[in-house]
């Protein structure tokens, strides 16, 4: 009997990597993972990658006709990993054409967030649109782009970088060393920083004066917020603002079909949507109205990256 | 012997309606223009263009192949002009429709920034280019974004709006009913604000206090800037701050190889590029700094309309 023809989807983070193999549907064969930080030396990660893989693949019993891996300021055009702050392997990691060598399939890469966008394409909530962008609000906020069916790389390979829009010149600083981007108030770390700006700027009662800022946490403030609390509560309101324009901004650009949030700050729900929606019917260009949703990722978080870089193997496979 | 192959390119104004029948390497062979603002009529308006068109290809002895139409909102998708502001014609005017019956060749239409970025792809400084963006700088800001080699059009066919991302929220008043739009600030009009706001706000000595408001044009600012005007300056220094910020979040967006400039606006040369650099060097996000160039449209102001929409017929055409 033939095998069946499977994809291996990896995503390299800074703490661990996770793989899984999947088959054309998107059904998950086998998943595993291990720690990025103990292999310092790329060559010898991505042999302890490529080997505990293709063992997988064996006891799988399928046949890996292709691999996609989704890693932070990986370059679709060059295969490379250039300058990514997160990871320990320094100068330019020749991530493609080493794990070609080693897997001996065709393998396609891309940032975590664009392998994201392909992941909601299709298997999630995209299926089926031509049209859309994908942010993940978490740490910081990453995004793919999506027009007529296919991702925005641009000329550098490097485009869809919604998280450094400027929003506030002048405003906080921002992690690529300038000021103001929308990750620095429309993130899990951005929220944190809108409440202690705000526990400074109110006066009214908030059990989160009773925490020291490094232990503040998007998840604590939602807690608060659900019960009430003032400073918390305007946190929301302010981060979906901010979000609300950037998106706005977003929309008279690429006029995509559907907004499509993940990520630790949008598992808030409603205390994120509620203000969220009310900021886009003000801000949003009249002739846009209603020409765009918001939806929320429905991929179980535990195999949303797999299943992105999976549907990036997918789509090179197809093509 | 054959005729050879020619196309009609048209871009309806508010005021004027310009055409050109060219060949497919955007040689002129004809061109006229009329008073759009005569014809409160559609139907009158496109029968009127018709006839005259068909003339002209008859005189000049071609076979016309298609027709390239850019105009206000006008959709590439419905081939019709939806509620544009500067039009007399009321309701949703069936643009391609009527023009397609009347001409008896195909009609692709869309709108002039649109037009004006495929005129630069074809025939002017974005030969060759796959990603790039369009900017006019004129009453108003328009823009066509190319990526992939292609215009993006979005879910809509109104994508590409860059006049309209918000740069200050609760701004300056915006045509389109919002506040703090681009074309607010980095427009012909938005160097006239910016002039009369710095007036209000600087001390300093100005050629330009003795004009009142409705005088003011960005060309006397431009003339006053090259003899030292030291407001003006500044008016062409804050205009370049916030086109600056613009496309650096344009660039992070879709990381184009160029920025083209067009309109009236654009004409100031060295007074708006060498703030507008100078600006981009410190808000450009470094991972794209040298990724892209800005250039201005070398093409005649008086055929850069025409070669638009014919660049749209040519482009339809070889499809």
């Amino acid at each position: 009997m033939e095998k069946i023809k499977a994809f291996a989807g990896i995503d390299i983070g800074g703490t661990n990597t996770v793989w899984g193999i999947t088959d054309l549907t998107g059904k998950i064969l086998a998943k595993s993972t291990f720690r990025t930080k103990d292999f310092p030396d790329f060559s010898k990660y991505s042999s302890e990658l490529a080997t505990r893989l293709l063992t997988d693949v064996e006891k799988a019993g399928v046949s890996m006709v292709g691999a996609g891996i989704g890693a932070p300021n990986a370059n679709y055009f060059t295969g490379n990993i250039e300058k990514a702050a997160n990871l320990s392997w320094k100068g330019v990691v020749r991530l493609r054409e080493d794990m070609e060598r080693k897997l001996k399939v065709p393998v396609a890469v891309t940032n975590d967030a664009n392998a994201a966008a392909l992941g909601e394409m299709i298997f999630g909530e995209a299926k089926g649109m031509k049209d859309f962008i994908m942010l993940t609000l978490g740490t910081g906020v990453g995004s793919g782009i999506v027009t007529d069916g296919k991702l925005v790389y641009g000329q550098t390979g490097f485009a869809g970088e919604l998280g450094h829009v400027i929003m506030v010149p002048g405003g906080r600083e921002c992690g690529c060393g300038r000021e103001g981007c929308l990750e620095t108030y429309a993130s899990a770390t951005g929220i944190v920083r809108t409440t202690c700006q705000l526990l400074a700027e109110m006066n009214a009662e908030s059990s989160l004066r009773n925490l020291p800022p490094t232990e503040l946490t998007s998840q604590i403030i939602a807690e608060a917020a659900t019960k009430g609390d003032p400073i918390a509560l305007e946190a929301f309101n302010f981060t979906a603002e901010m979000l609300a324009i950037a998106i706005a901004n977003a929309v008279v650009f690429s006029s995509p079909e559907a907004i499509i949030l993940a990520g630790g700050l949008a598992k808030a729900g409603e205390l994120l949507t509620v203000p969220l929606q009310k900021y886009l019917d003000e801000y949003t260009m009249q002739s846009f109205k209603g020409t765009f949703r918001v939806l929320h990722s429905a991929l179980p978080l535990s195999e949303a990256a797999i299943l992105g870089s999976a549907a990036l193997a997918i789509s090179e496979y197809k093509k």
